[in-house]
Order: structure tokens, then C-alpha cells, then sequence
């Protein structure tokens, strides 16, 4: 196969911008991957995993001759990143991020790019709670959509390399604008780790019940939320500080029904409640069918017994 | 291994009961097992399933002559099965129950216990969110925790053997009043399956997001939800009606967290978002310590890419 690159520049290299170099080496869609980190201390542990060709902590530096950039930073840092860069990106280079916000990554790049790089950004809806280089493994994309978000004037042949590049990487893509994608990650994202995080620093803050008594008897519910909850916090912080209304919409939203139904269980109304425990089951079973989680009872973790 | 009772009684055969067939045929720990439920379809799925040695919608034919009677149906049912069996039970039956909500189920059966038996609630840490007599499996309770909430007077030596049973399945088993345990479960177990139940049907409602949207996205968090928002609504209505003090109280602390945080968010307060979402990992990392969850990324979920 023909490298669909020459020289593919990775800015960040955590979850996903090492998932994308162990993916971008095994199908051989660049002849040569540059790594950018800001962290000494990240880079070397990138080389150490040879998850690329060159290392460099500059992304003015990382960036020249590169045909394609993919920004993987928390989105609060995208505004630097896109300073950063500007001076060095040859014409002709797309530019992008996968960063879960999108009105305001947009905002943050978009003026501070030369007119002769094709900007488009982002988002594949993939990921895990570990973070890190280490984190990263190939295969991460494969099934997963990937959204991306393209402006008015963005040019068109640009725009089908880079989907091209995803579905390279076993991705279906999806277009939408900025803004819609941030309200439907508000609520399929956003929101869930938000409600994890609370949860968790809920239950964390008890006096009647001890931590000790939430860990051990964590498997009647509980343990699913710490997955989320052990997202990175500075991603998540910043999602938060980068999609404040969108989130603050859905929130409201959540909130009122969690009144609706407190006040259900407060006076006893059994078929109200046993009306909403109904209907959201359907949807469990539209998202199996559709091959986003898988069948197996308890998302197929191991139970001792179990034939593998 | 001699089998540590004579005869069995499984009072209902969904996820709990059928599991606790698997492994009391499994351990060899009845010379015989009684099924009984109040469905006729349910009890022939249970016949063919091989579950039990005799079958009958009777409860009360069911409980004569049993050593041990397990009570394993909706928080709901507590009391009329309790009028129903409460005749038949031969002298010295230990009869117990698996129900989330405890003081609840012992307000419910206590009173119609007749003097000559033992009768000790319980509830295994334990399950999944399937339901039926298709859904259990041998080793459900393997690692698990089991909460038994005796009552002041109750027989050690039959506390003795109920504990032993619990021990013979690989649970470890704790002891504490019926008030603590509904507490400790409203944070632990029935608050994330009500948040679960609420954030899916929240996203249901959305006019500005669609269905489909919400089915295409959802492993970026929110699939995670809707597993336990597919567990089984008569039982988790039940467990919403039994437990409604204690439940009012964790979701009022709840809110009144995510209030905090929805301000937080609102004024951009980064390092208060930060504090929180630090501080959450820590519990996720003594839950997978504790062995009551998998380290593995995502739950374990496969990675189509993923060595096995």
C-alpha cells in the first residue's frame, strides 16, 4: 500500500495520539511520524515505545513539511498549539485536532491559521479512562465514528483525505457543524462523566458510610461510574471550561428529571417510576445492535468461572 | 463433599435464584433443590434449563420439608410470599432472601415468620443486568461480598450455616443492621442505577439531539450508563418504593454536589472541577485493589484489534 502521507506530524501523544501512531505504522499510512510533546519527560517515554520516526518537544519545529497535522492536547491548550505552529506549517498541510469540543477548538485555531493550510477539525468518538503514551493501542478507531466538523470554504478535496485517513483507520465518518456536535456530545459525553464524577465525589464525601464500605460493595453499581471517573483531569476540566453552555443545557435538562423522578419515589408513584425503568432499555439494546458495546452481560468482564 | 442441606427451596428463578441453582448443583451443597415461582412459563424455562430437581408455582408446597429457603423475587413480593410460606415451613428452616433494600423485606416478613424457624435477610453484592432464569450462571458470587442483617435473638448456630452457605458459593460475608445496609446501598447501588435510569431517559427526551445520534455516539460515555438503566424495572421500582428514605437522602447530597459543580462550570471555576476530578481516580484504584472491579481498559470490553 502506498503511504497515503509522506510525513504525518502528531502533536500530543497520550491516549489517542499514541493509538493513532500504532495505527498509522501498521497500515503504513505515512512514510515517516513526527512526535511533538511538550513534556521532556513524555517524549522520551514515546521514543522509548518507538511510537514514532523523529521527537521533537517543539511543534514549530515538528510541524515543517508536514502534510498532515493531528493535534491531541487538551482543548484548553489548542489555542497555543495553533500560535505555535502557524509560522511553519508548509502550504498545502491539513491541519486538525481530535479534541471533544469543537466550537471552541475552532475558535481557538482557526484565526491563527495560515490561509494556505486546510484547518478542519475533529473528533473520533473513541477513547478509554487511562491516559498516557502507554495508553495508546492500535485498533482503538476501528468501528468507531468519527465526527468531523468542516467549515463554510473548506476545500473539498482536502476535507476527503482526511475522511479517507479515518476510514483508513476503520472509522466511519460523519460530518456536522461546530455547534451541534457540541450538544450532542454534551449529552452522550459530557454529561455522563460529569454525573460519574459527582457520584463518585458524592459517595467520597459521606459521613455514614465509610469508603471502605463503598469499595467493597462497589459491584452493585457503583464501580461502573469509577471507570469514568478516572478519565484524565485535565481533558475533562477543560471539556467542561470549553463547552460550558451545551453542558449547562443538559445539565438543567438532567437535573429536572432527576426532580421528576425524586418526586416519584418521595410519593410513592410505582408506575411513573416503572414507565422510565421501561423505555430506557430500548435503547441499551439499540446501541448493542448498532455495534457501539458489546452483548455479553456486564460488558463481558471476567467472572471466575467463565469459559474464555 | 457431603451436601450441607437436605433439601433446598429457590422461591423465584431470575438472574439471583438461577444462579444460585448453577452453583448449589454445581457444589454439590443439597441433596435436592425445590423451584418455585409464581409463572408458568418462567417455571418450564426453569425445568428445561435443568435448575432444579422439583418444580411447582407453589410457594408453599414448594417450602415443605426444605432446610433452607431463599427468597429471591422483587423487594415488593417480600410480604406475600411471607403469608404464603409462612404455614408449611417445617420447624428449624432457615429461611433468607437476596433483596437490595433489607429493613424494608424484614418489616415485610418478620412478622408472619412463625416462632419455630429462622429467619435471617440477606443480599449478595452480586449480578448483572440481565434478568430471567436465562441469565444466571455458576460463580455469580465468586469474590463477591454478602450483606446479612441479623436481628437481635437470632440463632447463631443457624447464622453459623447460613454464613457457611454464602462461603461454600465464594462470597465473603459481612454482617450489619437492616438500616446501615440501606443506606450504604442507596449510595452504592440504587443512586447510579437511578442516575443510570435518568441521564438514558434524558437523552431519550432531547428534541435537539436524535435518537440516532445519541445510539451512534454512545461509546464515548454514555453507553456505559444504559447497561445498568437495562437491569430489571419491577425490581428496581420495588427497590425505589423500599427504600425511598434513604434513597430522598443520597440523591438530595447529590444534587446538591452537582449544584456546585454546575456553578463551578458556569463561572469557569477550573480548579474546583480539577480538585474533583483528581480526586475521584483514587477510589477507582482501591476498587480494582479491592478486586471488585478488572484493571483492564473500558471494562475489558474487546478491542477488535485486541490479543485474547
Amino acid at each position: 500500500m502506498t503511504a497515503q502521507f509522506n510525513r504525518i506530524t502528531l502533536i500530543g501523544i497520550g491516549l489517542i495520539g499514541s493509538s493513532l501512531a500504532h495505527d498509522i505504522k501498521r497500515l503504513g499510512l505515512a512514510n515517516e511520524i513526527v512526535v511533538a510533546t511538550r513534556s521532556a519527560e513524555t517524549l522520551k517515554r514515546a521514543e522509548e515505545l518507538k511510537l514514532g520516526d523523529r521527537y521533537t518537544t517543539s511543534s514549530a519545529e515538528a510541524v515543517k513539511d508536514a502534510d498532515l497535522v493531528i493535534v491531541s492536547v487538551p482543548v484548553g491548550a489548542s489555542e497555543s498549539v495553533a500560535k505555535e505552529i502557524a509560522g511553519t506549517l508548509k502550504p498545502g498541510t491539513i491541519v486538525t485536532d481530535v479534541g471533544s469540543t469543537k466550537a471552541s477548538v475552532i475558535a481557538q485555531m482557526q484565526p491563527h491559521m495560515p490561509s494556505h493550510v486546510h484547518f478542519i477539525a475533529g473528533h473520533p468518538i473513541a477513547g478509554t479512562e487511562k491516559s498516557g503514551p502507554d495508553a495508546g493501542f492500535p485498533g482503538l478507531f476501528q468501528g468507531r465514528w468519527c465526527i468531523l466538523t468542516p467549515l463554510e470554504g473548506t476545500d473539498p478535496v482536502a476535507l476527503k483525505t482526511l475522511r479517507s485517513f479515518w476510514e483508513a483507520l476503520g472509522s466511519r465518518v460523519d460530518e456536522m457543524d461546530a455547534q451541534h456536535h457540541d450538544k450532542v456530545l454534551a449529552i452522550v459525553s459530557h454529561l455522563p462523566h460529569l454525573i460519574a464524577y459527582n457520584i463518585v465525589g458524592t459517595a467520597d464525601d459521606l459521613e455514614t458510610v465509610t469508603e471502605s464500605e463503598v469499595i467493597k460493595y462497589s459491584a452493585s453499581g457503583f464501580r461502573d461510574f469509577t471507570r469514568l471517573a478516572a478519565s484524565d483531569p485535565t481533558m475533562w476540566r477543560d471539556v467542561c471550561l470549553h463547552n460550558r453552555d451545551a453542558i449547562l443545557e443538559m445539565l438543567a435538562r438532567f437535573s429536572e428529571d432527576l426532580a421528576y423522578l425524586q418526586r416519584a419515589i418521595r410519593w410513592g408513584e410505582g408506575d411513573k417510576i416503572f414507565e422510565l425503568f421501561t423505555r430506557t432499555r430500548a435503547i441499551r439494546r439499540s446501541i448493542v445492535q448498532a455495534g457501539q458495546d458489546v452483548d455479553a452481560p456486564d460488558f463481558g468482564r471476567p467472572h471466575p468461572l467463565e469459559k474464555k
